[in-house]
């Protein structure tokens, strides 16, 4: 066996299983056992066999398809970032493949392989609230694949990234808050290992703080699954178990924003007389709701455009990953409606 | 030259144009001038070349991948069908990629060669609202193509369609604010190409037909961008023109009723109390808005796992096409909330 030429077919004889196994054993596609998988990569190892060569060779031909790697389409934010990214990729000639992860690490991974097998010339990926480490993001960094991560970008070298100020947008909207005469701001804050929610918790700190307000870590409630039916139940315990009750809520999305002005409104609450409400991101649903829901604007087509912008400058080498100041930070905007507006 | 087996390369050596633009004009790419397009493809017919021939001998080897194509991955009923595919392909072993062609005849076009150039096993597709006419459709069937259409199905010769019971949803809504003692009831209806909208109305006219109510076409408006800014103008207007206003509002869809709900509240309308109001889709805004919003429930999730088993015995050849009684019909369900419970 000569050395660094092992092929799936070497590895299927050895396992005595079918090349077809082996490939998707290879590629972490569903569907295989975990123990085949082990055994095939192991096999794999030993032989010396390279998974990633049939993909390295195929990219010398250019398939003017873009692989984009998303948590939820579902998302409003998420489907701004889309037609950003379409309408540059399409007005340079380059279709957009899509594939959700539905927040799921073994998607991602699974994911990435389909889209290497797909010939795709670049990645755009946002990863899921199970990915942790970054393992799977190196791999493709060290062989030179353009990537450019958003929103959820890892803290890794050489890796392009284009973010929101999220902390800003935090800090802006809990100094309005505090400007319209709230005293005891809540934050409904977002899963801890996204730092997207880490930085919209410090800019919330960091405006209380500044403004000489006390923070109470008992007003400071993870509301990790960002559904409203979550945060309503949530909200009402924070209504019902404290007599000194904060009278403004700041929430880490617009959906757990919607779920607390539920549970204000079913306990008599007025909005925004007695409760303040500033929700983050400023989706479709701020002007459906009643009243209309205060809200921080992120710049979701932009941050699709200028990624695309990077990712395709970089697939036609018009700059290298090590050129670009990363990450690119875009500027968020709060947008005052009625449920925060106690002074008009 | 030797008839059918011209290659990409004798048209750019007859056309003096690149083998990359020859390529992309062949499918239909953007950037690319139509001009070019033109001249690509009669050179391409007078030399016999057949473009889809490498999608063709790829097919032979299975990627394990479907594709699919849908209008908006922002809808809440898509991302429902998303999640169903996805299920069911991946107990299966496969992936799953996606394109949105933003409601457009040409970017469904260049989502099927994108598709067909990622060596997809099988597509599912669910067609814009620009489609009328459906020859890449037939093509595709031509040359056996495993395809499935769900929820906005061509009308074809040997397609598989798995669709969900619109008319009857439209007449149980309908029928529903009949109980409930509205008696005049006006339908903001969506485009007239989509067959589904088309049926929706159908079912509203023929539930009044049964009751003996009379059908006012002046109340049958068309809210075709189907937006609440949109639908809330159109209401506006319904309200004020008449003097028998309207005491009901069955919507083509729920952000047109979430419009209209908000043009009967600034009009200082009660809802339920004094209009009635029913959408479809039954989407989370639903319970978000206030009064909580009667719809019909669209089984989703279903629509998805259903067309995907059939697509995926297809590509496994465990049934032909001509095997399945099609359309496949799913049942809706209405889903009874605040605004249209006049009656307790």
């Amino acid at each position: 066996m000569k050395i660094g030429q092992a092929t799936i077919k070497d590895i299927a004889r050895e396992l005595n299983l079918s090349a077809s196994t082996i490939s998707r054993a290879l590629k972490d596609y569903p569907g295989i056992s975990d123990e085949t998988k082990k055994k095939v990569k192991e096999v794999a190892e030993k032989l010396n066999y390279r998974p990633n060569a049939i993909a390295l060779s195929l990219r010398k031909s250019r398939s003017y398809t873009i692989g984009v790697i998303i948590p939820e389409v579902v998302h409003f934010f998420f489907s701004t970032v889309i037609s950003g990214i379409e309408e540059v990729a399409f007005s340079r000639g380059y279709n957009v493949i899509l594939t959700q992860t539905n927040e799921k690490l073994e998607r991602e991974k699974s994911s990435i392989n389909t889209m290497l097998s797909n010939q795709i010339d670049g990645f755009m990926i946002s990863f899921s609230k199970e990915t942790s480490d970054f393992d799977h993001f190196s791999q493709l960094l060290e062989q030179n694949y353009p990537i450019v991560f958003f929103d959820r970008v890892p803290d890794l070298d050489g890796a392009v990234n284009v973010i929101v100020d999220d902390y800003q947008g935090a800090y802006d909207a809990t100094k309005h808050l505090i400007e319209q005469g709230y005293n005891t701001i809540a934050h409904l804050a977002g899963p801890k290992n996204l730092k997207i929610c880490i930085e919209r918790e410090r800019g919330y700190r960091d405006a209380l703080k500044a403004h000489q307000m006390p923070i109470r870590e008992e007003f400071i409630l993870e509301c990790a699954d960002g559904t409203p039916e979550h945060s309503k139940e949530i909200t009402r315990k924070l209504i019902a178990n404290f007599a000194d009750k904060p009278d403004a809520i700041f929430a880490n999305n617009d959906m757990v924003a919607a779920g607390a002005m539920m549970a204000c409104k079913e306990a008599g609450l007025r909005i925004p007389e007695d409760v303040g409400i500033v929700g983050f991101s400023d989706w479709q649903i701020c002007t459906l709701v009643d009243p209309s829901l205060s809200s921080v604007y992120q710049p979701g087509f932009q941050i699709g455009s200028k990624a695309t912008e990077l990712l395709l400058d970089m697939i036609e080498k018009k700059i290298s990953a090590d050129q670009i100041q990363s990450p690119v930070v875009l500027n968020t905007k709060l947008i005052m409606r009625k449920s925060s507006k106690k002074r008009e």
